[in-house]
């Protein structure tokens, strides 16, 4: 029998997204389960997935016709196949899984391929959506955190231990820069993901006395500080300038490095497109050699957001 | 007749250097001709080129055995084979040169391949030099300015356009930074080239008393400041400590990008490696992500710096 459908499997800190795909990126079936209570048994996480996989196939009516298994996973590295000190899974958080082997052999050996979520992110827009027809594009996750997936000639870049393409720890302020998650200072990612946002409209409250609606909020939030962008806040509206230049700089840099096509932007953040598209073109622009002034686009995911992250992981599954 | 020889041609702003390669890297035959009399006509000097290309061939007696020309030039774009608004060559100064096709033209069809003078030095060192058995690298050139060539999954990284790989012009000084000859400001070469060198150590000398051999120097160059450390001038040690820590930041960053397993690094400057490979090397190590840290090699050129233009040029055509 022809294996014309993958699956793709987003694995997440709190649950894990798992679908059914065909080749024209339709989820014909899927799933979620619970990444978080497994505590440090990988083995049991790994057990419930497959059970989880094996459901959603047998739901889809697809059961022997599965080319492979297509795995987005924090710390994925693609050349080992595995988890490897992942803070935000407790069953990987200081040890190395070797996930692909494991759920491979509990599906009775199903191919499976697997990557960062960033990566993954990368060739699911280069398959199914913003990012057709590129060959050369860098994709940037703002979530969370700050992912990068970058694709050169084609192909995503993973370098020689499998791990390329962290930018969101290359570093964005240099002169007291702020401490990220990672304990380096002044990296991208502790300015420009959720968290970065959300504690840049923190930090300013607490240093002015300017009037803002955030000062209502208690713990505020990424998405406290873009509905009050929206309501006009002049103070939530500066923090999505200062957030889009810092951006656009860094893509300046970005764009020395491979000379990309386009920057392709995805996640939560990347919703806040009205208030970033701006400074970060222009910062972009003033901060790249003549050559490319104006000639790099940044462009935002076009994949149905409910759906992106497993059409993401299951694009890889396409390679096996 | 089998074509086992190529020729490397390295273009530089005052004179163009031109050798017979054999297929381990022995230089056969070179000579030299300027780049600097032809004013703004192109056509002018590729007919002195094409010209002196004949005679060293007939020099090596490898008159039909030539598989290809390898050209390295300021501004070569490997696309499309032109030499493009490069400042240091008038008659490539402010248009675009198609310079292979001209060049196969004026020597009957022999077929030319182009690129920039650190793509042609990443490729020369992958084939002959530090970096022969290497998959992921990034060549950093250390002259009058700075340049870069990137190797991924051992080819080098051309990007949408072709000129990929202008690391010289990411950023390293975000606040007050100095103004590059590229006009943008806090650029690595403003700091890390022979230029940058030279001025670093000017700024230093106007803005303090501090002793220092360099205080008789008229015109400082990167020269005098590699002999004063040499002779232990505690100024110009601290020149060097600085650059090499500017450098380091900077390659924790490009580690960030493609993960490689080694910077190579070539060029006049490169040659002050007693002081500047241990200031590099902390500040690397003190910015990568752990995953990182002491892993990835910082490697100096093994190609005979007389040579090494010519090797890296030639090497393109073997790929012809």
């Amino acid at each position: 029998m022809d294996k014309n459908f993958v699956v793709g499997v987003d694995v997440g800190g709190q649950t894990t997204k798992i679908g059914v795909v065909d080749t024209r990126g339709e989820v014909l079936a899927q799933t979620v389960i619970r990444s978080d209570i497994f505590g440090k048994d990988a083995d049991a996480y790994i057990n419930a997935l497959a059970e989880a996989i094996e459901n959603v196939i047998k739901e889809a009516d697809k059961e022997g016709e599965i080319r492979g298994i297509g795995v987005g996973a924090p710390n994925g590295n693609y050349y080992t196949g595995s988890v490897a000190f992942a803070p935000n899974l407790a069953w990987a958080a200081d040890t190395s899984v070797p996930f692909a082997s494991m759920l491979t052999e509990k599906l009775g050996g199903i191919p499976v391929s697997l990557t960062n979520d960033a990566n993954a992110a990368a060739v699911g827009e280069m398959t199914y959506g913003a990012a057709r027809g590129m060959k050369n594009f860098i994709m940037i996750t703002l979530g969370t955190g700050v992912g990068s997936g970058i694709v050169i000639n084609g192909q995503v870049v993973y370098g020689h231990d499998g791990f390329a393409g962290e930018l969101g720890h290359t570093n964005v302020v240099r002169y007291n820069g702020r401490t990220c998650g990672c304990g380096k200072t002044g990296c991208l990612e502790a300015y420009c993901s959720a968290i970065g946002v959300a504690r840049t409209a923190r930090e300013w409250l607490e240093s002015s006395e300017e009037p803002s609606s955030l000062r209502l909020v208690e713990n505020i939030t990424s998405k406290d500080v873009f509905e009050a962008a929206k309501e006009g806040d002049k103070l939530a509206l500066r923090v999505f300038e200062y957030t889009g230049t810092l951006l656009g700089r860094s893509f300046a840099d970005f764009v020395a490095f491979s000379a990309p096509e386009a920057i392709v932007l995805f996640g939560g953040l990347a919703r806040a497109k009205e208030f970033l598209y701006e400074p970060m073109l222009r910062a972009m622009n003033e901060n790249v050699l003549k050559i490319w002034k104006d000639k790099v686009k940044i462009v935002f995911s076009q994949l149905k957001e409910s759906d992106a992250a497993i059409l993401g992981a299951s694009a890889l599954a396409w390679e096996l």
